[in-house]
């Protein structure tokens, strides 16, 4: 690891669970049954926490979606050709995207970042923390040094650092990258020691015989560096991507600053893994939006300890889901701090 | 049936099937693998339907909260004693009950409704469409009059009506009445013909002799005046309560002025399962927020051909889960209408 990683890996905290407990306190002396506003509670415990006071201000929330190109989609892995990534990224910054929509909806800033695409559009607003015109193919060694992934983490954290102090008490992952499912779930298969079948599906929209010829690629990108499950840095250097080192360090850097740091799908969520290897009281930051239909995602959600709160069928990436669960978190927020108690409604309170 | 439920009955009107096919083909142009977001899709579908446009606008969105009281809550099947009916009454009109919380961060319009409370409080902005002070016990016949039951619906048709026709283009479904999960057992049981046992539940927070206790009650609610399952107002007359209804006649109000009906938990589902067998088009209308704990929540949105949105654990009631759906609908519409096409996008379109 270098200096800047040790430092950013330091400096994730343990939450004091004083504050869980007496935040259910608070939402136990609220004018409705106990428990009876079921995981919104959850969330309001979790929210105050992480943001270290029993009243949280409202949260203003970014969306942070980073894209990268992978050498590995000239293998034929996925329903797009690869230009579209870099495509993608200019209808993000121009507003069109599923995301950009749904985060003016949501009140949301978007932060729109290259992290190492083969054709970056020139936009404006978007953010250029390029590690590269896309990875090296994982078929023929590494897909980037072990330096550059930990230089990709140390950039994340910066831009999640900044959001944070910027006033962001949400921080949201989201991505773009054509090929990405299929260094997803290499990744997964070696960091959940297993097998690559049970992680490895459809993305966007592949056939059956795409979907073989994805896991035979898998398999190989696998085999071809060995990576080593207790080497979370050494993974993400053998397969990729250069948008999930990106992810894992905003994640870190989001939650140095206590802001909450809210997963899309597969992707982000194994960006996130990554990151929690590294610093593992990350966790205990993290929510989990929506449940992917990538039969990957519900063993990295597991592996997280997360439970999502959407189940909506969302396969499109780019944050959409992470977006979606935003009103849960301003009304789990809006609970704790707004609701009357018992005492101050004069309702009579017999329920447990 | 009375004049005016026969003409509200046949206000609402099945939607056109074309609509749905040309909302379908709008989403498919969408820079987005197609189908790739999932039930919010299916989401903008409905609305376009509903709303009949395909470019609907920013939805208004109203909370209708009907409060009832209920005799057979004298019989021991609630957690909380009778009172708190009218007291939460007061707490919606203030403020800080958890809808009215929601309410706030949603920007929806909360609407209180005196269906029939025993003390109604005097309270600003509180609507008496009041029925009586409670319902008779239906342990010694029916809770109300077959007249008092359509006038119910009626009252809440016009109220339902209004709200559309001031702009809300969704209208979702609260309730609050001591005992009413009990009422909605006893109906769910004679509507879907299914055992009492599968669709009890502990309501707020029954302890096991207190479920025991409900069971017997709703046993004894169905055998008392023995009412037909194809029969809905003679069910409805038969164990209650009033703000069933109201709810009943609001979703079927809202529904001929072609504004989207958001339902709740167990509670507002059975007031549309009643609904729907009055005027059979009103389903095409409705979106199911969440799935209740409640066992008989399931069998009746199973009965109304809906999945739900979420499934948070949430057994408050209240409107709370319609709320929380709120930034759903809104996200669904903004997909449909503001989002980029390939074709606009100059994004290369090679999926499925």
């Amino acid at each position: 690891m270098n200096a800047a990683l040790d430092d950013l890996v330091g400096s994730v905290l343990p939450l004091h669970p004083a504050l869980a407990r007496e935040a259910q306190a608070v939402l136990d002396a609220k004018t409705k049954p106990r428990g009876s506003l079921g995981r919104l509670e959850e969330l309001a415990v979790r929210l105050a926490s992480v943001r270290g006071t029993l009243r949280p201000d409202p949260l203003e929330a970014a969306v942070v979606v980073a894209a990268g190109d992978h050498g590995v989609a000239r293998e034929g892995v996925s329903a797009y050709p690869q230009e579209v990534t870099g495509q993608m990224l200019a209808t993000f910054a121009s507003g069109g995207a599923a995301v950009a929509v749904l985060c003016r909806g949501a009140g949301a800033r978007l932060v729109v970042v290259d992290a190492g695409v083969i054709d970056p559009p020139f936009v404006p607003g978007l953010r250029d923390l390029s590690l590269g015109r896309g990875t090296a193919n994982a078929l023929d060694g590494p897909a980037m040094e072990r330096a550059v992934a930990a230089d990709g983490i140390v950039r994340g954290a910066d831009l999640g650092r900044e959001l944070a102090r910027d006033g962001a008490g949400v921080i949201a992952l989201g991505e773009m990258g054509i090929g990405n499912t299929t260094v997803a779930a290499a990744l997964t298969s070696v960091l959940l020691d297993c097998d690559v079948a049970a992680v490895c599906g459809r993305g966007t929209g592949l056939d059956d015989a795409g979907l073989a010829r994805k896991l035979a690629v898998v398999r190989r990108m696998v085999a071809t560096s060995s990576p080593r499950a207790d080497d979370p840095l050494g993974v993400l250097a053998a397969v990729g991507g250069f948008e999930l080192a990106v992810l894992a360090g905003v994640a870190l850097g989001a939650a140095s600053e206590r802001a909450v740091v809210v997963l899309d799908g597969f992707i982000s969520s194994v960006s996130a893994l990554v990151a929690t290897r590294l610093a593992p009281p990350l966790g205990e930051y993290l929510v989990a939006s929506h449940r992917s239909p990538e039969p990957g995602h519900g063993p990295v959600l597991d592996a997280l300890r997360l439970a999502p709160l959407l189940d909506l069928g969302l396969r499109l990436g780019e944050g959409s889901g992470a977006v979606l669960a935003l009103p849960l978190l301003a009304a789990a927020r809006a609970i704790l701090v707004d609701m009357a108690t018992f005492a101050d409604a004069g309702v009579t309170d017999t329920g447990r």
